[in-house]
């Protein structure tokens, strides 16, 4: 951490900050410059909080030098993370697409979008269970039934499966069922259901808040990590902006930056990222582009009567045509889909 | 809602339209500009999906023209909703301030807290037990002993008291020990503890998300009340901008803007909405000015040592000038503190 | 500026960075963490690129430690700057109103305008001649002949006038015309038009741009004067969110910083800063709790015709209430209207 | 436009809203809703100020139904505008690259950079004479010298040149030395400098505002357009978010937005999109992928001492493999470079 001190900071102001330092266990280096001195805080400074030092007379900012995370950290784990769900390896050259409907509505559409999905190419099923809505007058899923379809689907089709966890209480509920558990961009900071994942070893969809940073999105997986489960894919799906024409706006920068960052598989999430279908396709094929590890694209049998994101879900010809292009991009760049 | 037709969609496009509203058991009304045909859809529109109609060919958009809550709609509720919380009133003529430290951190921190809040004029005390953290390495709040603390406070000033909730399975625990349940920012769209507080008849402070907008803040509060709890006070504390000079932005207007949407008193939180402790008297004063119904403001004995959120909490002796300073813009209202 | 470098940089790669940072004449100062290095640069870093040092192998980050601005900052100019306009006073004690229609558009309008709010308290009187509207096929404004109309309302009324300049071309007209050069929010970057603002000597009054930051601002002003003119005005108007209930989110926070950080005084604009006249009142209130030095008001005496910015203006009865309002907020701070 | 009158609008504050819209000349069709009225307007709404419709009593909200834009519409001018620079064809089936530094520093610094980039396969040349900096002490560009250096350039080398124009005025100046005016992202809305490049035939490489939506930047072009000069191309450069770890974030999305809305060519500059070199080629590799017809690259020799940009530019080498990389993806659409 480096502390910047204020233009007239007396000699006693810098002393106080100094101590206090010390007497946290830590170092202080002092740099006197023409305007302004800054303290170096020499140790590991993610024990410390930076709100603190703001408080001392004397003192203009406080700045951390130091990512906040270590556990996600390329710097301390610098070869990537593969995870391995059912013969499915994410994270590796291959780059699975996950697909399926926002939710599951009957068991009729939830075979069909299976059916389909896997037909085009798709290596995972996913479908929403539990479904956090903005309006408590809107469906809000199937709940357990869904669950236990999502389990048929899964034999029938031999797709591993993904689907939402919404409370720390349905975590094992939802384990039984499914192979991955997603954490809703909602939920990105609810710590209490980070934990809970966290004390599984079943893999995790950890999806970015829509108006989180890249920095919490990481946290949020380290919170994960923490706990004692390495299995964690952290998903780009569009963040809030003032952009209008489009419901989110998809933060491509964030994948190569997440590949840097950190050593865990980024997914891509073109369905939220734009909000409308006809900018799913080409926003695929941005984010393989870029490097992403994997794809999850909502798909619909019969979108204009979908119960939930009915604008943003491909029909099944769609998303077959979507599957073609993105191979393309991916064997242009020596992978495969 | 109104569906706004593509430039050249053919009459068997708005036909296939026409004929979907019309399933769905509402009337289609048909106005042909120059260059669109739009289509009214009469009826409540609260229990249809945008979405669905933006996948039939021919549609370009399709707008809401209703606002989606009615139980916090001030339509259907004109007069103001009125919060008695142990003797003290909320959403009346009198502005009550909430003061105390962001976590609770040990019995003679909180004591002297309660005290010098009391002192300076505050009507209830806040305290955290359970805190949100970005970092699983910061400190995570005493939990249960921090309750206890909270209600032995309580005892000895007389002051109600207000914590917050982060799980659903930790509510019925929470309403034991404090008088009024927190909604944290970062749960604002837990739905599954909106459930569960709207299952209470206890007091709710609900804190906008710092992504969200005016509108999900008040669909947030139709979940607790559609649960059947109307105790419901909404808080604005600074949204999330591009601007980095200050923690949050302060969203001032929000203050006017959802007394006219809603019934509901609205509390603002100059503490987050700066988190800066040098602007959180101005602040205060601007959003009284502005016409909130109460403050909620961190106030700790030692800044420089407090566990979380020291930047922004206010020392005893400036939280007393803080009320000084508010009363007078109380006053010049017509109001009291 | 600190450079914080990479975890495993060698000597080598820390060593070319000293060696640049020598060679640009300044002196390095090394501190060595348990994870990183960093080099703090000693002298007036307001003259280096810190893009350059990104640069360098082994580099992970720099950060500025000084603000970037000089001559606006109030820690080489203390005391407040007071800008005296034909017997107005801005930055002292009493709080100017500005006020009068967005766009000029006849003399009946502008005389009008003028004649209401003079009589309801405002201090000055504000009109655009030229225009910058988003739609080309909008009203553009008058033109020299709307600042013919605005020096004979200053005539007739005696109030001193603030009007927009869009060109650098157009600098030396509109200053003949017009008491106070007003730069938009749209052109607050528009260096070529500050450059010629800042060559003359008139009164200006600097609009935030609604993307633009804080730090921005003032280095908007920092052009101005140091091309010698020090009489500049900031203007809070409101910055753009995701919000949409509002058209912009009046950044309040941004007072109370640009009075810490500046010696300049700092106008507040509800109206755009709302974009909805029933938000400006309060709006206005709390800006003046928050310590603003002035206000400036769109007031038309009938908006539903007004050619550009209908929405926000205020008509002059609800205008004479809102100086009535504000001047208790201002008398409660122990200021005047 | 549609206008949503309120709960309980009478039917004379209707009748008045009806009277006014066949005043200015349209027709007013009544929609009458449980809960509400709704008002469509019928005939060409975009010379309608919708601002004024919110004055009336009783009315909610309005919305506009049309895009404002015309001259740039796909609607009315379905096939691709395709602008022929000097044998260059930007908006077709050849994705060309324009390369060169941020700033023309000397004239061995920008004919190494000339050098190098039509070696490595750019079509055009990009360099800055006219540099618009945030603070008045960086380098402002060699102004007239560099605009000479960069016709020297372009007279060896063959390559067309773009070169950004700040000011109205620097208009005729730029035309006589560059083949394409840029209009640089924070004069996308001084309009002065819109009608003037409008006013010549010269292609103009319009570059979005860093926080300017998509359709402002569509009417910036319609500003443009409406002047006389088609030959516009749009530029995605990043926008402005709360996202820190990069500096700006590039909205991928508005590729196939702006393909889907307007006719005219769409280039993508990775550079500041994300402000950071390492992230360029992914982001350019993305940006083809998605749609784009054209690609902004910055490069310098030697980026560790660049007066303007230094973190963002490519080297040569990383330039070179950029355009190997990106034509792998162009080739995967059946496009080429």
């Amino acid at each position: 951490m480096v502390i910047v001190m204020k233009h007239h900071a007396s000699a006693e102001e810098i002393g106080r900050v100094v101590a206090r330092i010390q007497e946290l266990g830590f170092k202080a280096h002092l740099s006197s410059g023409e305007e302004r001195t800054i303290i170096g805080i020499i140790g590991d400074e993610r024990g410390l909080e930076l709100d603190n030092f703001l408080m001392f007379d004397g003192v203009e900012r406080a700045m951390r030098v130091l990512h906040p995370f270590k556990l996600a950290s390329r710097d301390f784990h610098p070869e990537d993370t593969v995870i391995r769900i059912n013969g499915i390896v994410v994270g590796s050259k291959s780059i699975p697409i996950i697909a399926g409907p926002c939710s599951i509505e009957s068991r009729a559409q939830l075979m069909e979008s299976a059916h389909a999905v896997k037909e085009a190419g798709a290596k995972m099923l996913r479908g929403g269970a539990f479904k956090p809505r903005t309006s408590p007058y809107s469906f809000q899923g199937m709940g357990l039934k869904g669950l236990e379809l999502l389990r048929e689907a899964r034999e029938v089709y031999g797709l591993p499966t993904v689907t939402e966890v919404m409370s720390p209480g349905d975590v094992p509920l939802v384990e039984q069922y499914a192979d991955v558990l997603q954490v809703g961009a909602r939920n990105m900071q609810n710590f209490a259901l980070l934990n809970a994942v966290g004390e599984t070893q079943a893999p995790v969809l950890l999806k970015r808040g829509m108006m989180s940073t890249i920095e919490e999105l990481v946290m949020a997986a380290e919170y994960i990590l923490s706990k004692g489960n390495p299995r964690v894919m952290l998903c780009e799906r569009g963040i809030r902006t003032y952009e209008t024409m489009t419901r989110n706006t998809f933060d491509v920068n964030a994948i190569p930056v997440l590949k840097s960052l950190t050593h865990l598989p980024v997914i891509a999430d073109p369905s939220h990222g734009t909000g409308k279908w006809e900018l799913v396709t080409p926003i695929a094929r941005s984010a393989v582009a870029a490097g992403a590890d994997g794809l999850i694209i909502e798909v619909h049998p019969n979108p204009a009567q979908a119960l939930s994101d009915g604008a943003q879900s491909l029909k099944p010809e769609k998303f077959a045509e979507l599957v073609i292009q993105v191979r393309k991009i991916a064997e242009a760049l020596g992978r495969t889909i």
